[in-house]
């Protein structure tokens, strides 16, 4: 497992070039005026880029990773829910219950859950299940408002898990030919919170948002938590991305970066959801300059943290359905939209073979 | 076929509250925070309160019809596009090669082509084809910059004809259980525009767009022939929805008002595409007010008109992905997000059921 994300941080590549000409040309073909399909026409192309061909294949099967963690900062009070839901919801998910497994299941997608370090032992409903992997690094994070949440080495092995679980579910069986980001942590809304505001430079109170429901009190506290936490952590965040992901971050979010690198070095499309992995593919980034190419941000969460990571990283969200659970789910229902940029690409008549007129070579009555 | 639209009319309820209730009851019940997936949630009750009952059923199989048909208006340089284009796509529709085909084989719909008045002959490729129906009202519509486009009794028959194939298609075989509104006709966001404007009240400038891709010289031809259309027939505005139809509106755009009532009056969800669809549905909700709330805005448009019709409408659309291609290929593009709500409802466990702790019984940190 060592060394899992600086080689697939070394794999790494641009999109190809002429794959993606070749894409936008046929683009310009099709039986439709042009540039009228919009996003499905840049998604088709980046895809291309992505796979190195054109027609690039359909992100099927696509493979959904939910890594899960707790976080010593619920200690703070930034939560209204008892950490123990984090194992309830693994063992949730490990029965095909929660909404990522139903969304899943209608875009064909496998869930696999990864425990990087959920603070309570896990329900009985878990031993010997097939899709659950279990990596914990330790129960939960340490608080990050009284030091930093993990040190840098256990970070870079949640970077390893993180690398190998895409590495896993490419080289298959079956195969994944696109990957989605999942999480779920009780409290992770505080430190993807922190990581957006350290790797954007914006203000705690910009960033920090009502995670799954905190009230006007719960808010306050919570923006205050993550004030501080720049403040006591900015040593870590002046050293260096991975330092500023091991003070601020959480195991899962650490995993998810990882997780990113290692589907992009695979040069599959990574699906990434809401705020949590918006956060973790900022630190993708710092890490790995380049590798936001090769994601598609499937949703734009209503946390406020996340319309700021994908502004930072210039990412345009393909959905934006007032979604704040994570999970996974928003990137999950991308996916349809996904596939259906490859399939009108390679699918689609061409003016030339459907007899229908160009208008750039027909007669015009303007 | 005469009294086809009445009928529907008179058969359109209200949404079933108790329905709508009981969903939203179990929403909050289902492992999630309340309302965290947003929109979903939304559609889901939205969906109960159309079908009766909850949960309700999944929009499959979908069905799509494009309705087709030219404009006299065309003769004003209101497109760069040979007005031959209409039948030579009606030929791609039938031949399975247009976007519409692509997108509806990947979310599971049929699509069902009806001729209601293409100006030239359609091509040898549609003789016999079994999903086009023939309904031609004539060889396109009169130009609408210097008469009415049709006539009141010529609009009555296109709305018979849209809700008569919206019956027959729920009816089946095999019987659809969501309706996709699609059309197809070189020119027809000019009639789409005015009607907007007819109906919103705005000034043409503000809904008058690109269409397929008019460029400056073009933009201010087509709102020119917008603003004189309007101020020529606004005694036909002032008569009534019907009347504003028929001078304004297009044998496509009518038929489209019919089939939105048509499927509203057989309790299944239609989903609405763009600017054209979103016209066709101000002139349906004046002539059978409430009828909008059994409509899903599958997307928004970028043309202007779009925007302000839903705007007008209240309708929040599912998809915003800058398409501007009609066809029905928005409003196919969201059936997989209409379904995932369904399936969220139907599917996912609920706390007790996961032995999940809700957070408003379970003791908080906070």
């Amino acid at each position: 497992m060592a060394g899992a994300f600086e080689r697939a941080a070394a794999a790494v590549r641009p999109l190809d070039a002429a794959a993606m000409a070749e894409a936008r040309a046929r683009q310009d073909r099709l039986t439709k005026p042009r540039g009228a399909l919009g996003r499905l026409e840049s998604l088709s192309v980046q895809l291309a880029g992505i796979a190195g061909v054109c027609p690039p294949p359909r992100p099927a099967p696509a493979a959904v990773a939910v890594f899960a963690a707790d976080h010593g900062v619920v200690a703070e009070g930034v939560t209204p829910w008892p950490q123990d839901v984090t194992a309830q919801m693994v063992a949730n998910f490990v029965s095909g219950g929660a909404a990522i497994n139903v969304l899943a299941r209608a875009a064909g997608a496998a869930v696999t859950v990864i425990d990087v370090g959920v603070a309570v032992p896990l329900p009985p409903a878990c031993d010997g299940a097939p899709r659950l992997l279990r990596r914990p690094l330790g129960p939960g994070t340490a608080n990050l408002a009284a030091g930093p949440a993990m040190d840098v080495v256990t970070c870079s092995a949640a970077l390893d898990i993180g690398a190998l679980v895409a590495a896993d579910l490419v080289a298959g069986p079956p195969g994944a030919r696109a990957l989605v980001t999942g999480e779920m942590g009780i409290g992770n809304t505080t430190p993807a919170a922190a990581l957006v505001a350290a790797f954007t430079g914006r203000p705690a109170a910009e960033v920090t948002g009502r995670g799954t429901g905190v009230d006007d009190a719960g808010l306050a506290r919570k923006t205050a938590v993550v004030e501080a936490a720049l403040a006591r952590h900015a040593g870590a965040v002046a050293a260096g991305p991975r330092e500023t992901l091991a003070a601020l971050g959480g195991f899962e979010i650490a995993a998810l970066a990882g997780f990113i690198v290692g589907g992009a070095a695979a040069a599959v499309p990574v699906l990434v959801d809401g705020l949590i992995a918006d956060a973790a593919l900022l630190a993708a980034e710092r890490l790995v300059p380049g590798v936001t190419a090769r994601c598609i941000a499937g949703h734009r969460s209503v946390e406020p943290g996340a319309a700021a990571a994908l502004e930072a990283l210039g990412l345009e969200p393909v959905l934006d359905l007032g979604l704040r659970l994570g999970e996974g789910s928003g990137a999950c229902l991308a996916l349809p939209v996904v596939d259906a940029a490859v399939l009108v690409l390679a699918e689609m008549a061409t003016f030339d073979a459907a007899g229908v007129t160009d208008k750039s070579h027909g007669k015009s009555p303007a």
